[in-house]
């Protein structure tokens, strides 16, 4: 019996995906695991998938029609090789091994390159959108070559997620081909970044709800419903909506008073730091992201942090004593540089898939890319039809900062972050991401960065040099001598 | 003819150790370049140092002797891997091949142990200082085997800087052995990313002072003078001051103002804040150091950003209008402030260097770390007394917070840090390191951090787990069940 494609490991993950496959109209799908009994419960439990299960890589690449398509869903790491090495030894020139685990791009990159020598097509997808997005519509993004995308474009774009487009009458499926290698596995790394900022920026706008303006766990969540039907509608705004309507059973106490306030982190969110840092783009919105987690594990520092002084902002919660109305507006407020710290992660994650797509030679379409994001993944959001409309008007955007749509909200909702940080550091509580967002505005704003005075630094300690504002060229200053000029 | 020991590689820094070296009593320095001419260009143009000149690495390891000393001083990357592999060939096992540039320490790792297989030691010498300390006097972190800092030890003590310290009667040297392969390289490494946050933090500072005060370069440069007589003194607050001071001949400017606001980097900073990443440590204020780096040298996001509206702080600058006795305390407001951003910049670098050692295996002494960078350092200053006795006083401090002389000084300037933040943030002053430490401090003192939110939000779309705040164990609500909780 024949199979259309493979499924290479049968976690959670995995199986939701091979059962998101088998449900596609006369596609076959076959299963294989290492471990050979999780396979065959995953087949014993869905007869309705009627997968077939094999028992060696052999007898798998036997069971399915050449050009061969295997998708791996293992751990990255050592087990991605592994299982790489052992289908490989069975395929043959012109099959393709697709990697759809959270693979470091650089290690998609060097696998490709491997692989090359074997004829075996390798393409990495970061699929995006959790267990339920796996079974019930996953957004892909596909890195390879044009071959092997047009091979799997007609089995990855009916599992994957739809997107409800205004001004579109189909839904639009969530599945890219990015570019090259490791182009889909990058992407899907940055996604995760700007996941990790909003996360935070999320967090530290509900804190201020809480902490700054008195509201309890209920009026939080009736406040992000409310965030939620207007240009803040977002996956995440629903999720944490939820999480604060929610009472702990066991204590009746708001269920986000007894979660441990610590932060668990997979990796993605600090890769896309250091990949920023890689490439010099700016994108501390989503580092300071990475770090707040890190600080909030580190149950040492905190020990010793929490005997320092300070303002104690629940001490001085107004929700009680506000008048309906200034609160009402302190409330928009929050929302608003909510808003603006969002679009801001968006325009650091952007600029720096366009920095990486530069330096690995990869032609992405932000646009396109963009819309793959509206349904499926973590980072659904309205303002995702904002920014495919800003590519759309003008695909070759140098920076989301230059689209007209996204300068007039950083122009509107610019004083209401400002005022949220300044009223969170008046009150003492922990904004970094909120923080950082305004301080990028303020560094992108200024016609004099104080970067100025540290070149000078850097000229007079260790001859680094520096340009003039008023001519062209290299110079430095003999600072142990006679403080005169030089061009270099 | 005999020589003590080799240096490879004379370009600037080569040439100024191997004089350093040189000027040892008994010491006798053998020169080798790929470059013939440039070696031999050096031992002409300092006929006092009596160098040999090599013309082949065998014929450098015949003038040496055993065990040999080669210590390079080649650009890292490529050019050090060359070096390496040419002298390991006409090296004997014993023999010891030390890399003084800046490599990277998971390189010199890597490098450690493919030479251990020759019986070659390697040892990795950060060296800080730059042009002039290499001559002068730097500060040397030596990483390697206790056998190889044996044979080291009397060749590198009588070059390196000299710390005059409070309360001993010799000046100390600064050099250590740190712990065994790449420790020296990676506490380079840190050092320098705190050095980053260092000069990040007065550059605020300074256009605060600037913009935000209305104070002209030349008052600026007096204030930095003054303050380089207090508890801020270090060589970068001297660096500062003379930077302010100086005016740019061609036009009659100060000079600040026409150089132009792009900070350059090198690479350490960006290497310190990926590998806090790596470890898990915050170090978000080193990161907001080196991105605002990045986004000053991003002249098209700069573009975009100048045309966005907001505050323009000099146009609402004070110094002509304040009387003079507000002036003063709203200058020592933001001394106060650059103090504390600074003891918080140490704290993250350090604490990343207790984890690096705790990953590695290295038994690192922070007190005697911070003892070495007392001199020869760029980040030399008077605050890592403080910080060397409080290392004396407790050497197994968990961190440097843990310090009652540290927390004292978070307790006392805690306010001044957040009014100057609160301050730059309405007047629209980029201050994305003073910011940043701001958070961490108010990250580190919340009873309850925002992560609680985040971890619930993980747990909701990806079934991460949580824990709970009145009992141990793992825990996961089903969200798309009933939303009872189970324990995993």
């Amino acid at each position: 019996m024949n199979a259309d494609v493979a499924v290479i490991g049968t976690g959670v993950m995995g199986s939701n995906l091979a059962r998101n496959l088998a449900g596609q109209e006369g596609l076959r799908v076959a299963l294989y695991d290492l471990d050979v009994d999780r396979a065959r419960a995953v087949a014993a439990n869905h007869p309705e998938a009627e997968f077939l299960v094999a028992t060696s890589p052999a007898e798998l690449a036997g069971m399915l029609q050449a050009p061969r398509v295997a998708i791996l869903m293992v751990n990255a790491g050592a087990a991605t090789d592994a299982a790489i090495g052992s289908i490989a030894e069975v395929f043959a020139p012109g099959d393709i091994i697709v990697d759809g685990g959270n693979s470091h791009f650089t290690d998609t990159i060097a696998r490709g390159r491997r692989l090359a020598e074997t004829g075996i097509e390798f393409v990495g997808v970061g699929i995006s959108g959790g267990e339920v997005g796996a079974l019930e519509g996953p957004s892909l993004m596909v890195g390879g070559s044009d071959a092997a995308w047009e091979r799997l474009r007609p089995l990855l774009t009916p599992i994957a997620a739809r997107a409800e487009v205004p001004g579109s009458v189909e839904p639009v499926p969530c599945v890219a081909h990015i570019g090259t290698d490791g182009a889909g596995h990058f992407v899907k790394m940055v996604h995760n970044g700007i996941e990790y900022a909003d996360m935070q920026l999320i967090a530290e706008a509900c804190t201020i709800l809480r902490d700054g303006l008195g509201l309890t766990p209920a009026e939080i969540s009736a406040v992000l419903t409310e965030w939620n039907a207007g240009e803040l509608e977002s996956y995440l705004i629903e999720v944490t909506a939820e999480v604060f309507a929610h009472t702990d059973a066991a204590t009746g106490r708001p269920f986000v008073d007894i979660v441990a306030d610590a932060a668990g982190a997979k990796g993605t969110g600090a890769w896309t730091a250091q990949s920023g840092l890689d490439l010099g783009v700016p994108v501390p919105t989503i580092a300071e992201a990475v770090f707040a987690r890190s600080l909030s594990q580190a149950a040492d520092l905190r020990a010793q942090g929490e005997a320092l002084g300070g303002p104690a902002p629940a001490d001085t919660a107004s929700a009680d004593t506000a008048p309906a109305d200034r609160l009402g507006e302190a409330i928009e407020t929050v929302r608003r540089a909510l808003y603006m710290g969002k679009i801001l992660a968006y325009v650091q994650g952007f600029d720096e898939i366009a920095a990486g797509a530069r330096e690995h030679g990869w032609d992405i379409s932000l646009g396109e890319l963009a819309s793959i994001w509206r349904a499926g993944c973590i980072i659904r959001a309205r303002l995702l039809n904002r920014i495919v409309a800003a590519y759309d008007a003008q695909p070759d955007l140098s920076s989301l900062l230059a689209a007209d749509d996204v300068r007039q909200s950083l122009e509107a909702d610019q004083a209401a972050l400002r005022s949220t940080v300044g009223d969170a550091v008046a009150a003492g509580i922990a904004v970094p991401a909120l923080a950082s967002a305004l301080a990028y505005v303020d560094g992108l704003r200024t016609p004099r960065s104080s970067a100025a005075i540290i070149q000078a630094q850097r000229d007079f300690f260790g001859s680094h040099t520096y340009g003039r504002v008023d001519r062209p060229g290299v110079f430095h200053t003999l600072w142990s001598g006679d403080r005169s000029e030089v061009e270099v």
